[in-house]
């Protein structure tokens, strides 16, 4: 058998599987950002009409994989995998809507690089001809998040001005090798990478080395270059872990000064908005992908995309006990239709 | 391509997938109990020589990794992918034993399911190419599981009967093409299934109807039965789940009686160790597979073996707003080599 691993730690998809439909539903205030034309959904309420944050969150989820389904009129029942995770304990947003979709379920959890992690599942699955379609899916939600890692919201703490703003929105991919859509042909899995930072109200700076690491590797991996990239985009470094990556990259002899950029960075104006260092979440790359890059990928505005979700693994545990902040992030190369 | 998908949630191997090498490490109850014999490693305290009970799950996986390369010689940088997941929030145990081991790393939850969810995607991805060694791995610690989901230890809280005493252990399997070892021939990924049980006390009768439900799939997918395998171990039902199982499978016309078992019955001795309603915890199949099993499979003891690892997927805050224990199963078939 062909040996579909190259280098240290990527994978070279021979049979290209598509992504042949997104969905990306999003609270009220990504829904004001400059984005909002893209996003399927966007709520008024970010309850969406039931009783808890965490119970939203899930069926976020739940909502964005079968409108992404019902898009492409497929049955959700011809779904072979559902691929998910989030940051809430024990994946609670996930689980729930498995529980309601009732797809054969992996439950996955890379904090915030869920996205591309879910997504290089899924193309195994299709590539290896494990299934006919898969499903990748995740989600955040600000005021889950917020209480679950930093303080009730109802003490309304001062942030500092490194601190992300979590997205409220959930984004889902369905990958076949029926169908048409934009393909992907590269995964490169991430190590964990931990610099010594553990302030986690500075999650940029602790996760620009580890999208740095997977950047390189990706490079050296496959021997493609910058320019073979119209754009490099990040999960969710934010404006300072975003200047870090791009500093830590030029240092390694890597200029890309033209053609990257961090979805935290684009889905709110943070001077309007007031979000201070960027969007963060698992929904952030999850939305900015489902809604507005994949469009650019379907209307061939951008044919080469390296998709680059970046996620800290603490927790409140392992801030408390002193530990550093791990980090990890999973690469994957997209290519516009016509680019196949 | 061949479709490697059976039936509604079954991949067949092709290329059948060895297990190489295993290894158990398990704490000083576990070392008191029926199967002392087969751990590699009975610790002496629970802590291993760190400072929280959360770092020492955390070591427990990755020595388990580093011992079950150690025995075949591999030099763990040649792994391509480490496969794991754990109880704790945000995945503490293996993410920092990730850090550690720097191997390509993929994060799975699947509660006490994660064995046999690692064991199947490890196996994916040496049967499809994607690289020469997966390895698949999990823990749970008894102490770092009752004060994240029950009470301080100090509190001294009297436990049910229908509780289950969590396993504080981690074991790990390597998988390649090369190599000798028992095979994985099928895996059988489960769907949420829960039928509304809300007692964070009998996890066992929540997951019963879920192992039932990937047993009965799994047998309908592949059209084999139960007189195929010597053995089908279930992962922590414990004693009233096991019986719940049994039950629910003769109400189908599935007949276990003479070849059908739980690893959170086999670990313990529950009248002589207080351990109630028997073993729990992502450990449990774990060390009960990479120790006993493994050995029983190796010496042809056991020539055909379905392993239905069970997760309960409940989180603190979902039991807290109301919500019943969604569940789920995922189940290997795993030959002996004289079998292969």
């Amino acid at each position: 058998m062909l040996n579909k691993k190259i280098g240290k730690q990527t994978i070279k998809f021979l049979e290209a599987p598509k992504i042949i439909s997104t969905n990306a539903i999003v609270g009220p205030k990504e829904g004001e950002g400059p984005l909002r034309e893209h996003f399927d959904v966007i709520l008024e309420d970010d309850l969406f009409g039931v009783d808890t944050w965490e119970k939203a969150e899930s069926r976020m989820i739940e909502e964005s994989v079968k409108a992404a389904a019902k898009k492409i009129k497929l049955d959700i029942r011809e779904i072979d995998y559902f691929f998910a995770g989030d940051l809430l304990n024990q994946l609670m947003s996930s689980t729930f809507a498995a529980r309601h979709l009732q797809i054969p379920y992996i439950g996955l959890f890379g904090a915030c690089s869920t996205l591309t992690e879910s997504l290089s599942l899924a193309a195994i699955m299709i590539d290896g001809g494990y299934g006919d379609y898969a499903v990748a899916a995740t989600s955040s939600h600000f005021s889950t998040a917020e209480r679950q890692f930093r303080f009730p919201l109802e003490l309304g703490n001062q942030r500092p001005l490194t601190s992300q703003w979590t997205v409220t929105g959930a984004g889902a991919a369905i990958l076949s090798s029926k169908g048409k859509g934009p393909s992907i042909s590269y995964a490169t899995i991430g190590r964990v990478i931990d610099f010594g930072i553990s302030d986690a109200n500075n999650m940029g700076a602790a996760m620009a080395p580890a999208a740095v690491d997977t950047i390189l590797t990706h490079f050296s991996d496959t021997g493609l270059s910058p320019k073979d990239y119209d754009l490099i985009i990040t999960g969710d470094l934010g404006i300072i872990g975003m200047d870090i990556a791009k500093d830590l990259l030029l240092k390694e002899g890597i200029d890309v000064s033209n053609n990257f950029s961090d979805c935290g960075v684009e889905i709110f104006d943070h001077k309007k908005q007031d979000t201070h260092a960027g969007g963060s979440g698992c929904g952030c790359s999850a939305v900015v992908f489902c809604g507005y890059l994949y469009k650019q990928l379907k209307e061939d505005k951008i044919k080469n995309l390296l998709l680059v979700s970046t996620g800290a693994l603490l927790s409140s545990t392992s801030i408390h006990q002193g530990e550093s902040i791990p980090c990890i992030a999973h690469a994957v190369t997209i290519k516009s239709e016509s680019n196949n």
